[in-house]
């Protein structure tokens, strides 16, 4: 197809770049072309900047996150709860609830969630480095930030089973309408537990 | 923001990739991700191709296209016929024309359309060289398969009105109902067009 047009290099780019989540082969074609016209201010800096990542990042593994050192700078930042876990899915809920700076404590990425239909189970996760961290660090309160999926939801009982024999609190963030959210476009069980959890002023 | 979680190399290459046509902030954190998840299957090999391509890719000076010669390999095929120019707006537009195979011509990229409210003139466009090509060349036909926009009809008409004192012949690309397409869904322009431009069976 497009690799008699323009060259092996490009229609390999190409193809390298329909497999980047969000680019499908049409927009890596385009994109491709984007990057070509923009070799010094983006194609050049965008390949350097890869090679960097690639050489330089590390899994954390202590919590899982990303980063240049291992343990990252969050498991080793003194000024952290050193008291909370924060549990969540993938470093991309860690890096949102880091945005949101809703708490400074730490995290356990746990690398996804339980899901019998897709072949994930409690072995493929990061749990039982959890119920070790749980008990080696003297972690007070365990916070559940998986995501309100069925699989999340699996996930998060999988975990209070696993914590039940352990003192720590375990808690989990709380249901309700999104700050900004419009009740008439939310879903029945959200409006139910934002009713049912409603707060005085 | 991100940039206190993860460390400045990973926020430097979301930022870049967040420039990529197609992704946005959030999709090119999600792609970065997915890119550090798999180093060796896809973070490794698109950089190297990056820089390949920063390396390798050439812009013909005969016809615009992108290739790692120059003349690309469009211009310097023996077997494409020398006499039909095919003028498009950009590479992509080619690209598209050569992936269906409809004709064994050569290319004119102009590199954009006129926009007078964009601030694009004959002079931002490969206009000059399309007409010394006309020349040089011995084209006997010219087909404008610039895009059925304002201005893609505008440029249109103004290489109509450039290559008006040569004995070329100018053509366009045939409006109809697309291949596959459902009359229910057309404008009345297209087919109104396909109504006049019907043919025999």
């Amino acid at each position: 197809m497009a690799g008699q047009v323009a060259g092996p290099e490009i229609e390999r780019l190409v193809q390298l770049l329909a497999r980047v989540p969000g680019l499908g082969p049409r927009s890596a074609r385009r994109a491709v072309l984007h990057l070509i016209g923009k070799r010094e201010e983006l194609l050049t800096p965008l390949a350097a900047a890869m090679a960097v990542a690639r050489d330089t990042i590390l899994t954390c593994r202590t919590c899982g996150n990303i980063d240049t050192t291992d343990p990252c700078s969050i498991c080793s930042d003194p000024e952290r709860d050193s008291r909370t876990l924060v549990v969540v899915e993938t470093v991309a809920d860690l890096w949102a609830l880091e945005r949101a700076g809703a708490l400074k404590a730490r995290y356990h990425v746990l690398g996804g969630v339980l899901s019998p239909l897709d072949g994930v189970g409690p072995d493929d996760l990061n749990l039982a480095a959890l119920t070790e961290r749980t008990a080696a660090e003297g972690i007070a309160e365990v916070i559940l930030a998986v995501n309100a999926t069925v699989d999340g939801q699996t996930t998060a009982h999988y975990i209070i089973d696993l914590l039940s024999h352990t003192a720590v609190r375990i808690t989990r963030l709380a249901h309700g309408v999104p700050v900004g959210g419009e009740l008439d476009y939310l879903d029945e069980g959200t409006l139910t537990a934002a009713v049912r959890q409603r707060t005085s002023f």
